[in-house]
């Protein structure tokens, strides 16, 4: 094989862990969010555990993805793609901390009643993973427009955010009983929000390398 | 000047800039602490608004870090120095965006009185500072020592936050008209204790770096 096809097939086999790293990641925000409006404490503890070996993979693909620059000293844009790589692992692996923190809330707030059913928590949850979804679909294939639309269901992730904001904290004004759970349940939407911010990131990196354009600084 | 001579000229260089944006995001979280302790909307604007800078040095920092992978195609210890310079600005420009959090929040309550003054909450953002700044620090200087004391201080921010939580909560209970300013400060605690995660993530790279061991795998 040409330096070239070796290159192509090793960075081909990196992306796949990726991807595989990220179906994980997906799980772990469904698991998550399941265990927590099920009261299935079982769950959250596979979730928990299951953090290891995403936290593994990562270390792993990152040492690989770094073998590779090392090794095949790519330049332009293919170096940019590592690199890129790089950046969405570690985006991933936050997204799989904050599924261990709702977990966490899960078993915490396990044995009590929930105040309400769960309805837009889930929505976030389902938003979110969706994103991370598209997100690598769009490094693999550098489909900027399908990177563009998932950076925008970030809004909708946040106005989600704010509407259950709002809510939780007019049932604590109501009844200080709900206090403590409902002040578990806005830690848990905000832990979402992070994951779709997360997952944004992803996005705007897939944009920056297909492109050379930041989509958003920030600003 | 020799090729080894100009790839230390330029990767130092590098390294001052990252310790110039360190400094930045040092400074925006002690700022955005202060503009909530005294209730200084126009110090958290400016917290608000330096937040482009630092995203800005970001970017152009990491566009160099790159560039310098791919001119210089250097290997094994110095190649590893690089990608560590690039997550840590990617860590640094996160505290940034959680400094800008607190700010938002400085602004939201302005014009209340604050429920109680703020005690933990500063200490908390006193630790934190002092993080990132042995982080870079120990980069800098590839100082494992420095790196692992750096990383023991998080248990410190965290038991700071299980307490005001836990206070705040309190606060809640017994008086529900504090309820909306306590969920904020309890989201104030929390950005700070994610900074602190954020400039453990700092130590952590620095300690692979130097010893090729990963120190901590959140497991």
């Amino acid at each position: 094989m040409t330096a070239r096809r070796n290159f192509d097939k090793a960075l081909n086999e990196l992306e796949n862990e990726i991807l595989r790293m990220g179906s994980m990641v997906e799980r772990a925000i469904y698991d998550a969010v399941e265990s927590l409006a099920k009261q299935d404490v079982d769950l959250a503890q596979r979730v928990i555990n299951g953090d290891r070996d995403i936290n593994y993979l990562e270390t792993e693909i990152e040492d690989r993805l770094v073998t590779l620059i090392a090794t095949q000293q790519p330049i332009a844009r293919d170096l940019r793609r590592i690199i890129t790589g790089i950046k969405i692992i570690t985006n991933l692996e936050r997204m799989g901390d904050h599924a261990v923190d709702i977990a966490r809330v899960t078993k915490r707030i396990a044995g009590q009643p929930l105040i309400k059913p769960l309805v837009d928590i889930p929505r976030m949850a389902k938003i979110s993973q969706q994103m991370v979804k598209d997100g690598l679909d769009a490094y693999v294939r550098s489909d900027v427009e399908k990177a563009k639309y998932m950076c925008s269901l970030d809004d909708e992730v946040d106005h989600l955010y704010s509407q259950v904001f709002r809510e939780l904290l007019t049932y604590m004004m109501e009844d200080p009983k709900t206090i403590a759970q409902a002040t578990s349940l806005l830690f848990v939407a905000r832990f979402l929000e992070r994951i779709a911010d997360y997952a944004t990131n992803i996005g705007e990196a897939v944009i920056y390398l297909v492109t050379g354009e930041r989509f958003d600084l920030n600003l």
